[in-house]
């Protein structure tokens, strides 16, 4: 148990779309993640995803629906099965939840290692 | 699907300890709340508890352990079985994830109505 400060997780690196997790909350994952540009479309059939921007801003993209700007202080949670990209102009700071394993492209063949710091 | 932003949501109301609901993740429910004060003593026998800090700060006193001060932009995550109260001096407002319908008190019986915002 101990207080886990965001900022100081993400000084310990520099890398984007590379989610490091702090912290767990019952079966899931609890990171911090660099966004710049543009992540590939993806889904997550069986999880929803929550995004909350810590610092930036950022857009998600929903295929086939209108784009939703998420800047700091904002939230944003693609339901499960929703086809989505994240993409940043100039970089952004994110605390991302997802289930412990997921990966963050919804594809095992593509997904970042999610390393603990 | 749509961007929270929480600053708006905490505007809605000034109540202490009564937590409103703003998104859903999964079976989970994520809330807004202001603190001033103390919490009673309490646990959650089936899960952990969230707790970011987003504007002051909070004390998460442990029975039995020592205490843990959570400023804003840290995160504190009690797991569950462990008997905690979250106190804050001066108001401090937070996010709070939690499973849906889960008492915030770990009782039903004092439990704050988690009202959607």
């Amino acid at each position: 148990m101990k207080t886990v400060n965001l900022a100081e997780k993400l000084a310990q690196f520099t890398t984007h779309w590379d989610p490091h997790v702090v912290a767990q909350y019952n079966d899931n994952d609890v990171m911090v993640v660099r966004f710049a540009g543009e992540f590939p479309y993806h889904l997550h059939e069986e999880t929803d995803d929550f995004f909350l921007v810590l610092e930036g801003e950022m857009v998600m993209d929903i295929e086939g629906a209108p784009s939703h700007p998420v800047r700091a202080g904002e939230l944003f949670i693609v339901p499960k099965g929703v086809t989505h990209r994240p993409r940043a102009e100039a970089e952004c700071k994110v605390l991302l939840i997802e289930p412990k394993g997921e990966p963050n492209t919804g594809d095992p063949a593509t997904a970042a290692a999610k390393p603990h710091i």
